[in-house]
């Protein structure tokens, strides 16, 4: 990859001044184009070896471009808001809305190769990080966003120099001794590491374009340049959708599925109710306040047909949690905001920290489920969000967080008594609407999403809990245990 | 994954003699469509547990359509042919061409969940396998294949009543006693890997379709029905372009690259000349001709500008070479046969057993030079090829093939004399044509060409050697050398 970046280029001062206001002006234009059109994020990676211009060329984008619709963000040491979550949590919470340019200096390429190079990773492990990598650039590509990454290089010797122009001046001088101490002697291997890693993190929709970043004219021209030149590309497309390559998924051909196979009238006498909340919403509350709870947390979520009784449910949860500890986030239509962004990003954001409490009433799995079925969103793009969401839940899991699924399964009829109760309680006519009448309609198609969502991702870390709710004393206490078991099963498998 | 699939799935006979009729026809109607349009080939990919009725399923689909377009590979254990190739090979050569359907039978998801239950992997090397056929099936998608695989599952105790059915049967009851004493008390391991395989290789473009193969009307009408589907589907829609989501490759702003860094005039004196060619070609000869080099193989690839000197170069290889070594392939327009399949088939087709020698006069490299250039496919499908070439040029050389690739370059000048001299000489008349003279025209675009084809392909395993070319003798040294070198290099690395 770094072939041609090894050799010396350079961009004279004249053609510099002479072109520079020139793409400048361009350059202006076309990101006022992007947020007129507000169709797709530009996600742009600048990174590359210490010392090859990576922060000046940051500073100059920026000072070209019109600031309010450009965003930077660099990655030094995580913050412990940061380090209490996920890797990818840091870079989903930068990245730019549609309509904007985010700029990404170092980003989620630093780590694994710098790993590698002080062994603290071996190869299949760096395979590992290479993969989530990929997946995670694809979705950005799925999901409509122009992707551009930068690498910028120096050789062994032009890295030297410049080491040493740094500590020449007064100003940087207090960069280069940490610098040197920690790549000296040790530039081939870094070279030889990140040459594998940018090849293999090389695709069609994110290829990485090498760069010398020795010259600052060169450098810069070649990075404005290309920036220019996909964006105008891109803005001078016309939207097209993507095609449908996913063979269509058939509805069980006898009937059977994992819904039908339920025994949803299971029920527990009042008394006993009483008993069983009690006892499991006070070991609900011991768990949720053990100090065992501190190295991990919990994301429940819960999905359901409509009037199967979320809400109580959750209620029954939430009592039992120290209000300190918990987030409620109720999923609705999502806002202006979220809709700029990839579909998980709404998710991301509500990832708790160690030792809190996350619960989704309704969740990622509308995409599946409502969006699926109402049309909201294309067959290609539901049927690779079961592995969008297999990838999202296994980094919550390998974080250490508990992950907890609740369907809550209720049958035709009961639906339609609590409906019609609904409608007749007044103070309960607010939770009936026309839709949820235009959902029952649907309850085929709802069926087939539902079976396909618990195939495609129940997971050993992240399984789905079926929950027979036609009795809603049985489904509290079912959820309850649930989180319960599953909490002391992450408490016993620690350390 | 499994979920739906534990269940106890049936249908009843008279379903099956009503819905099999029916489906019979609809399914010969689809294929005969599928034929008439020529538009794609189908691989339908049939996994599974033991006993779960493969091969009945199989047979049946067989007996179902028109066996003239429709073919059927079982990979029982590897022939010494394939095993003395790499390790996709054998599929490669499975693959049905555009307008057929192909069913294949196990294929490449049974070793690597077989060796992770046998633990001769571990998990981070089944990540590597997993990864190794997410890009050989998404492969297969981008270049329009219709991808159908149909997992079989059985419940623990219903794969253990199946073996006793088998063994009381005996036309079948040989096959038992292996099966069973194979799976025997792993049944839980298997299906823990499986399901974590099987999740894994989901994708939208291919996902697994997991059918509980107990009651063989249930499985057979699954597959049926959902195979029918699925060529209904692509059969109506209209043939889209792949969205260009990639960024515009650019020139280097400063003219500096790679082809131009090169001293195109160094020469050898004729005397000399004699010498070195004797040489080279001797410990050419005596290397090919080493028992070491029966562990290894040769895959060389040429190219470079018209009339830079490939056939001179390649004729001072094989003249140093055993006839029965060594297979030369001169790469022109793809066949009839070669264009219904996927751009990469005509090259792995070629790939020499172990003890061999291959040389490609021109190469897989067509797809990002003269077809980039001239417009013959579209960004997406060159910009993809990069990643897909470096992926089967790691397949050779994790099987221990060496892979040498030639880029013998002259200058415009040089090109210049050079078609005038074939012009004007009777005997080379033939070397010259139009074609010639307009690819010239594009020189700048093929400049842009080679020099990205070099930064994106040149690996530590499989490294361009740049040849200096505007005289010949230097250049034929130079490409002998590399070989002898490249070769004692490998033999050195043998344990």
């Amino acid at each position: 990859m770094f072939q041609s970046a090894r050799l010396p280029h350079t961009i004279d001062k004249a053609t510099w001044h002479a072109e520079e206001p020139k793409l400048r002006e361009a350059l202006l234009n076309a990101q006022y184009d992007l947020k007129q059109s507000g169709r797709f994020p530009v996600v742009l990676v600048i990174g590359g070896v210490e010392g090859a211009g990576k922060s000046e060329t940051v500073n100059l984008l920026s000072s070209w471009m019109d600031p309010r619709h450009l965003v930077v963000h660099a990655f030094p040491e995580e913050s412990d808001e940061e380090r209490d979550r996920p890797r990818m949590w840091r870079y989903w919470r930068a990245l730019p809305p549609k309509g904007r340019i985010g700029i990404l200096f170092g980003a989620w390429h630093t780590a694994p190769i710098v790993d590698r190079v002080f062994e603290r990773i071996d190869d299949a492990h760096l395979d590992q990080r290479v993969q989530e990598i990929l997946r995670f650039e694809r979705m950005l590509a799925d999901e409509g966003a122009l992707v551009l990454k930068f690498w910028f290089h120096l050789t062994e010797k032009q890295q030297k120099k410049r080491f040493r122009e740094l500590a020449d001046d007064p100003r940087t001088a207090w960069r280069v001794t940490n610098l040197e101490r920690k790549y000296r002697s040790r530039f081939a291997r870094f070279e030889e590491v990140s040459e594998r890693f940018v090849r293999a993190t090389s695709t069609a929709e994110a290829p990485w374009i090498v760069v010398n970043g020795r010259d600052a004219p060169y450098r810069n021209l070649t990075v404005g340049r290309t920036l220019l030149a996909a964006l105008r590309e891109r803005l001078d497309q016309k939207p097209a959708p993507t095609p449908d390559r996913s063979p269509p998924l058939i509805a069980s051909v006898d009937r059977v599925n994992v819904l039908r196979a339920l025994t949803l009238d299971r029920a527990l006498r009042e008394d006993r109710y009483e008993r069983e909340l009690e006892k499991w919403q006070g070991r609900l509350a011991l768990r949720t306040r053990d100090k065992k709870f501190k190295r991990t947390a919990l994301v429940a979520a819960f999905e359901g047909n409509d009037a199967a009784g979320k809400g109580g449910a959750i209620r029954r949860v939430t009592g039992a949690l120290d209000a300190r500890v918990y987030h409620g986030i109720s999923v609705a239509a999502p806002t202006e905001e979220e809709r700029a962004q990839p579909y998980l990003w709404r998710f991301w954001r509500h990832v708790p920290r160690r030792g809190r409490v996350a619960i989704f009433d309704r969740s990622w799995y509308g995409r599946v489920l409502v969006e699926r079925v109402e049309g909201f969103c294309a067959e290609p793009d539901w049927m690779r969000a079961y592995g969008e969401i297999n990838d999202f839940e296994a980094q919550l899991a390998a974080h250490g967080i508990v992950v907890a699924k609740f369907w809550l399964a209720i049958d035709k009829a009961e639906q339609l008594r609590r409906f019609k109760s609904r409608e007749h309680t007044a103070f309960k006519r607010f939770k009936i609407t026309d839709e949820d009448w235009r959902n029952r309609k649907k309850w085929d198609d709802y069926e087939l999403a539902v079976c396909d969502m618990i195939d495609r991702t129940s997971t050993d870390r992240a399984p789905w809990t079926l929950v027979e709710a036609n009795h809603k004393p049985w489904a509290r206490i079912k959820v309850l245990k649930t989180l319960v078991k599953r909490l002391e099963d992450a408490f016993d498998a620690m350390p």
